[in-house]
Parts: C-alpha cells; sequence; structure tokens
C-alpha cells in the first residue's frame, strides 16, 4: 500500500512537470508570435491553452484520490502543494493564451516598435518560472526564497511600460489601440511573474511546513 | 473523532463564510470609493486587504488538519473546495484593492464622468459573487450552474467598457491617463466575476462529485 501510494506521488510529480513544460512553451510561443507577428502561432498558443486545462482536472482528481489514502503529512503538504502549482500553471497558460491573442491583433495592424522592457519583463517572467519548477524538482527553499523579491521587479517594469506607452498614447493618438494591447501584453507577463512566485511560496511550504504568503506586504 | 470532526468542518464552513462576507463589502467599499471620490476610503479598503489575507492563511491550515484525520470521501471534497473557494475570495480582496487604488488616483485628478457600464459590471460581479457563496451554502448545484454563463455576460460588458473608454482616449486625450484607470477598474471587476464563476463550478463539483471547469471552452 505505501509502496503503492509512492509510485502514484511520483506519477503526481511527474505529471506536474509535463504540465509545466507545456506551460513554458506556450510563453515563449506567445512571445515569438508578438515579436514575429506571426498570426498563425498566435492562433497555436491560444489552441492549446485547452492541454493545459486538462492537465490541471487530471492532476485534481489524482491529488483528491491520493489524499483519500490517508497519506503522511508530509505527503498530504506534497499533494496540495502540486493542486495548487498546477492551478497556477494553468493560469500562466491562460496569459499566455491571451499575450497570443493581443500578438494576433497586432499582426494585422501597422508595426509599432515594441518597447524594450517588453522583451525583458518575459525573459524575467520566464525565467522566474523556471526557477521557481527548478526548486520544485530539487526540493530546494533557499532557491524559492531567493525568487520571491524578484517579483518586485516585475511589477516595477510592468510600471514602466505602462508609463512608456502611456506617454506614447498621448505623444500618437493613432497608436492608443496598439498601446492597449501592449499593456494587457505586459499585464499577463507581470501576472506570470506572479504565478512563479507563489509557486516558489508553496514550495517553502512544501519543503520547511511554513506558510510564507503575504508575509512580504 | 467523528463527531470531533464534524465540529471542525462546521468552522472551517464558518470561517470561510465570514471570509466572504468581508470580501463583499471590500467590493462594496471600493465602489463607493469610486463613485464617491471618497480617497479615505479608498486607503481603508487596501489597508483592510490583509484581514483576508490572513483567512487564507488560517483556512488552509485547519483545512490540512483536518485532511491529517482520514475523513470520507465527500468530507475530502469539502476539505478542498473550501480551499479553493477562500483562495478565490483572497484575489477578490486583491481586485477590491485594485479597485480602491484606481479610486484612490481618480479622486485626486478632475471628475471624469464614468460610464454607466461600469456601475453596471461592478452589481453583476458582487450578485454572482453572492449567488456563488449562497450556492456553497445551500449545497444547490443548479443555482451554482446557473450561473456559470453569467461570466460572459462580465466579459462583454468589460469589452463595451473598454471599447468606450478606448474612444474617450482618441476624442479627448487629456484623459488617458483616467480612462486607464477606468480600464483597470473594470477589468478588476470582470475578474471577480470570473472568481464567483470559479466558485459556482466549485460548488458543482462538491455537490455532484462532477469537475466541470473547462467545459464551456
Amino acid at each position: 500500500m505505501l509502496h503503492h501510494l509512492d509510485t502514484q506521488l511520483d506519477e503526481l510529480k511527474q505529471k506536474l512537470l509535463a504540465m509545466a513544460s507545456h506551460a513554458e512553451t506556450a510563453i515563449n510561443d506567445a512571445m515569438r508570435a508578438l515579436t514575429d507577428r506571426n498570426h498563425e502561432l498566435a492562433l497555436q498558443v491560444k489552441a492549446n491553452d485547452s492541454v493545459l486545462d486538462q492537465f490541471e482536472i487530471e492532476i485534481d482528481d489524482l491529488a483528491i484520490h491520493l489524499l483519500a489514502m490517508a497519506p503522511l503529512a508530509s505527503d498530504l503538504r506534497l499533494i496540495t502543494v502540486v493542486m495548487k502549482i498546477s492551478q497556477n500553471l494553468e493560469r500562466v497558460g491562460d496569459e499566455a493564451a491571451k499575450v497570443a491573442k493581443r500578438a494576433r491583433d497586432l499582426s494585422q495592424e501597422p508595426p509599432l516598435k515594441l518597447v524594450p522592457d517588453i522583451t525583458a519583463i518575459a525573459e524575467l517572467a520566464l525565467q522566474m518560472l523556471k526557477q521557481s519548477l527548478d526548486a520544485f524538482v530539487n526540493h530546494d527553499p533557499a532557491a524559492a526564497r531567493a525568487l520571491i523579491p524578484r517579483d518586485k521587479e516585475a511589477d516595477a517594469l510592468n510600471k514602466q511600460i505602462h508609463r512608456e506607452l502611456a506617454q506614447q498614447m498621448v505623444a500618437d493618438p493613432e497608436t492608443i489601440t496598439r498601446c492597449l494591447n501592449l499593456m494587457v501584453v505586459s499585464k499577463s507577463l507581470e501576472r506570470i511573474a506572479d504565478h512563479a512566485t507563489n509557486i516558489a511560496e508553496e514550495v517553502v511550504y512544501l519543503c520547511e511546513a511554513q506558510d510564507i504568503r503575504h508575509a512580504a506586504k
């Protein structure tokens, strides 16, 4: 019975990591659709979002099944943490789909010079997501804790992008619609950094049984 | 032991309902701060957000404690559903705080006529939230299911508001900053409707053991 539970806990983790890999691909593809003005790729990212939805359902299903097997306290934490990480990854997928949708709209308008900070915030968000998942895989609460303050960098970048785009809108009202699309992109990337931060907080809870959410406020 | 578990499950539900009541108050106050241009009230909503954060931590804590008591399958569903609803309410609080922040900013700028749809989307979001929680209290999956399609109304209202504000920005670039603030308000209210929809989906899962998330896509 216990051995069986271990195998299923492994399966749960593997499923989560497969989901994470899909989420990362979605962000990369959405950003590529934006920078290359690739309409087809944008549509594809939106269509692929249902894969992440399905992962979320399967992971919750397996998790609830495992919770019923009266696991140890540490297993309990693992199972509930996997459910929470999975939910965050599903939302990362939603944000990637939003980026893709705006990339699609922008690909059909005259090109607008992308503010360089958009690339910077995309790189930061993706890096934070990867590192939060690495911290989960390596059971490394120190790495997870080190990540959490970087959320402020993402917030600052998003604010900076927002300011730049607002200025551009005032200077050239013809660009208003396109700037609004880019604001949504930036906000989605900032939210991906939020989700990475949530994942890092779950890793700390998993490893140290300590709830550090909202501690920074 | 079983009786003791029942008492603690009741406590868990009561805590969730107290949290829900705080979340509703936060939305109401944030909207009042916006419409009355009440700077003080806006600051107060932002400050009160930590109450919801604390509820989320306490509810998760109690839930994990209860999961370790090897409950029945139906209790298991209740506990995990309460954790998910609590997470949604915590985010409702975050959105209310965002509305309050924009209300604060707007109270210090020249008045801008509010598009009437902003009031409409606020009423819809709050109504959906209340009804989703009523469905939880009354264990009423039919009421929960009836709520889910209304999410599309909130999306449509938000898009309509977005269009109206974008037109206003083009017509009068001096209003750009204020219109951007109102766009954030509208988006936050649309997200509160999303959270209400999530809660309704959890109620269906609680009552029918059927995962209907993402089914509409």
